[in-house]
């Protein structure tokens, strides 16, 4: 039951000095509150590009920042806290378990979107090398009436229950994504979701978001038996799934309020995935400001789900809970680049960033992050320490005040709490002279409890589509500070970019830094041999791409790099 | 909120009367605690036929009540007070939507299971008749957020609203079938309840029970658009749907108990609804006594709820609110009798009640009712007063203690609340001698507020299957004690049963009793007048059938025979 404390104020900081910031910056309210235990909305978008809002979450507000009309996004991220180096795995499933767990996915082993039918391995076939053995079944909670017994798939016990049973009322509205059909960690309720809207195993490139099409559900040849459930009210309403996911929220959001207890609310959007079909409220505005159909149709889905949210935070202030609602914005991946659907050129939507969806590139990996909490965050801050995906875990349980945190496994996720609330008040207290500038600050750990330099990891051991992709299939990265190494598994070659000069990742300057090389690929194989990643395996010897510390070893010994090439 | 407080005594008892009775036979528990909140399931059970179980609601113990293995019925109903003489109309969401409204379907023109596309008539033409004009996209919310523009469809207040309005935590689970797809009433969630499990529009007869099926998502030309929903951790199990949903129910009880809140679970049960596919742990065992495929398939079926309600029971007891939760077992409509599935001969399997699902015979119309309250209902009791669906609007309320009842209709129903807990402590002290002496036992209406005589009315001015079926087409029909007149649109005749002596309404004494005849021709006619009942329409003049009361004048007059003839 909610009723436990948090403890503010952390043993190397003395109260003393977190007044002392709190008189500079924060609100007073943040000071000398006792926690409550707020509302929380996760509002994850699918496919969600870092350029795809008004938001500017880089060093510069990039012209495509305003290819579309976010005014929601915008307005929430100016009372907000905005995480401008936030990373999500490359792909859905992986971040999606990785929230849920604290995990890493090369942790979990679920480094590839599932498939809906159990055992289904739908990686692609490589010429050279041969997919990683990955946990195809996805996710399935570690609770209790359940043995951990479904096949090729990860346990662990899931944050939602943490969240129930420490109180909250607890809903999923939208896209799930976390296992296989015929395994317990389909099902929403499993993972501790008193409500499940909409949530379950879906193909959602065969489905669809037009109520014509009963957003796919749709009889004949035509149909596929995986489709988006529980909407029936809206079928051939006229209205875009989206909207209608927002008002089945908002209906089930009536009960907690009503009942005073708090909630958490995962609104898992479908859009902006594709399929790529527009929401006509929009569609021709944007064809006449001359995109192509595309991106016109891509256009209007983002607009959409920016009218989402600002239709969720009306109902928040007509009920009056707008300022004890916490509001945390996310992409479950890179924006898609790869798509011919969205129009325009591909491999440029998330420029400058480098490629996209699928990629250990930035393009694939960087997502905005925004985080609202009145009077614990302090607005319009940019807070530019690297985090990641699994740190929701650990972040939202702190937020929520949830100290009993009785889990089988241990997060790889920092909490974020320290960085939002103490680490906003530090940087608004800055007031940094240029967005340059203010994306140079730092947060020093002793405020945030985060070290600057912390270890960010993506790892995608797979070929994504049936043809290969040079800049996606079988990348694993590490990024400390401004430092990023990346491991392109399939040539067995190390690249180092240095972000802060080249967020593009345009210049490989591996060979000038032989020293970081060696540190990065040494940090990078440490955590995949620790959580037993998934490495693919080289078709001509039937042995595992070796960890990349092997290859930078070999950089410095002619020997070494030619013993590795008989591998 | 709870906290209302329900008055026990009603104005035309003393409170000593209720004390004498109590002291003679019921608990004393019932009489001098104060009104809880119960929690309360109802378990319906599609197309459950009233001699499908051993538990022998008539005033024999039929053959029939030994076809199948239901030691969980029988358990239950010795516990509970047994309702023999209980009626749902003749057809599925006839009956939901009277039980969601306390309205006959004859008033809501709700008179034909709904088709699962808005707008669809799926009454077959007939020869002669046009079908009725009825509201076939069903019953939708009258609730605030909805305007009502569903054309064609029924407005009213749904009792779970006011349930959930009062405090209780509302659960569907299973099949809802109160309205088409596109309208607001396909939605559980407007209905009233916080928590859907599989409740949408299904179009059953495509789907499935098997989870090797997915429960009818197959993909391919197999694929229907309107399937059982949120299931997807069953596919491929081996779990039939009736273990599915019950382990979904209980899944969704964990969290009103948990917090103390009493609960609402609507358990309504897909089975033992065509198609008849046999559930694996029960089949070849009936195979063995005899049974051919279809029946042994059916009786599996049939068991599998049985076992379904004792897996219920058990929970209960383990989470020890067993004695605090009120269980209402009821059928939609009688036994199929038309379907070859099931085996057997047809139009026998609702022995000894003529015809079954879609007559307003006895065998489509008379349904499984029991009671399980303890404390409050006397165990092992027979209620032979006729009650129907549209009673149990005002029976749950009372039963929930809420007060509170703002609706836009007035209910046709009455409450069987006193029935049950007084009517049933006065049949106990009676200690009848035989079954038929008990049977023929009714409980005054001083006790339980019903007159015995009530009127039970059925109406079904359509045409079921393609091809005619002339005990189940065009039939309308009143009951009042022992008499029961059936009228038959399409020859426009009327019968006249005496249900005591003739329980199978084999002999028409309509020619005996014109004076009964003319009675209950009047008020059922007054009844389909007063609700706008749709009424067929002769092909051959353009007008609708005339009212019974017109043609029982004719029959002492053959004047107005003729006259009528015309029409």
């Amino acid at each position: 039951m909610l009723g436990l404390k948090r403890n503010y104020i952390q043993d190397d900081m003395k109260r003393s000095d977190i007044l002392k910031i709190c008189a500079l910056a924060a609100p007073l309210q943040a000071c000398t509150q006792e926690p409550a235990h707020p509302n929380i909305i996760f509002f994850l978008v699918d496919d969600f590009g870092w350029v795809d809002t008004e938001v500017a979450f880089g060093p510069e507000d990039y012209p495509q920042n305003h290819r579309h009309d976010t005014p929601n996004f915008l307005a929430l991220s100016r009372e907000s806290a905005i995480l401008t180096n936030a990373y999500a795995c490359p792909l859905s499933s992986p971040t999606r378990t990785s929230i849920m767990t604290g995990l890493n996915s090369a942790h979990t082993r679920i480094t590839n979107p599932l498939a809906s039918v159990r055992g289904t391995d739908n990686t692609c076939p490589g010429e050279v090398l041969e997919t990683a053995d990955w946990n195809v079944n996805g996710l399935n909670p570690a609770v209790p009436g359940y043995e951990d017994n479904v096949e090729r798939s990860f346990y662990a016990t899931p944050f939602v229950r943490l969240l129930r049973d420490a109180g909250y009322y607890t809903i999923h509205v939208g896209k799930a994504h976390w296992a296989t059909a015929g395994t317990p960690g389909s099902n929403p309720y499993n993972m501790g979701f008193n409500v499940n809207v909409a949530g379950g195993v879906v193909e959602f490139s065969k489905c669809g978001y037009r109520s014509e099409d009963n957003y796919g559900n749709l009889a004949g040849g035509r149909a596929v038996p995986y489709t988006v459930q529980n909407m029936t009210e809206y079928y051939g309403s006229g209205l875009h799934l989206t909207q209608a996911l927002t008002r089945e929220a908002l209906k089930t959001l009536e009960y907690p309020v009503q009942e005073g207890k708090p909630f958490y609310l995962y609104m898992s959007q479908y859009a902006v995935h594709t399929p790529i079909q527009d929401d006509p409220r929009f569609y021709s505005k944007y064809l006449e400001r001359g995109m192509d159909e595309g991106q016109a149709r891509f256009a209007s889905m983002v607009e959409g789900v920016d009218v989402a949210l600002g239709e969720i935070r009306s109902w928040l202030e007509e009920k009056g809970i707008a300022d004890n609602t916490v509001i945390i914005i996310m992409g479950d991946n890179g924006g898609n680049s790869e798509n011919l659907a969205k129009g325009g050129v591909r491999h440029t939507q998330n420029k400058p960033l480098r490629e996209g969806k699928g990629s250990c590139y930035e393009g694939g990996t960087r997502v905005p992050m925004i985080v609202y909490w009145k009077g614990h965050v302090t607005p319009g801050t940019m807070l530019n320490t690297p985090v990641i995906c699994e740190d929701l875990f650990p972040t939202i349980l702190d937020i929520a005040g949830v100290e009993e945190r009785p889990t089988v496994q241990t997060s790889d996720g920092e909490s974020l709490y320290r960085l939002l609330t103490d680490g906003s008040a530090y940087v608004a207290g800055l007031h940094p002279g240029s967005r340059r500038e203010a994306y140079a600050t730092v947060v020093p750990e002793s405020i945030s409890g985060l070290d600057p330099q912390r270890y960010i990891v993506s790892h995608y051991p797979h070929q994504w589509k049936p043809y290969p992709i040079e800049d996606i299939d079988y990348l694993s990265s590490i990024r400390s500070g401004d430092w990023k190494l990346v491991y392109r598994m399939l040539s067995r070659s190390l690249e180092l970019y240095n972000l802060a000069d080249d967020i593009g990742e345009q210049h490989d300057v591996a060979a000038e830094h032989a020293d970081i090389v060696a540190v990065l690929a040494k940090a990078l194989s440490e955590r995949l041999r620790n959580w037993n990643a998934g490495m693919p395996v080289c078709k001509g010897s039937g042995l595992p791409v070796p960890y990349p510390d092997e290859l930078a070893a070999a950089l410095c010994d002619t020997t070494d790099i030619a013993a590795n090439r008989d591998i």
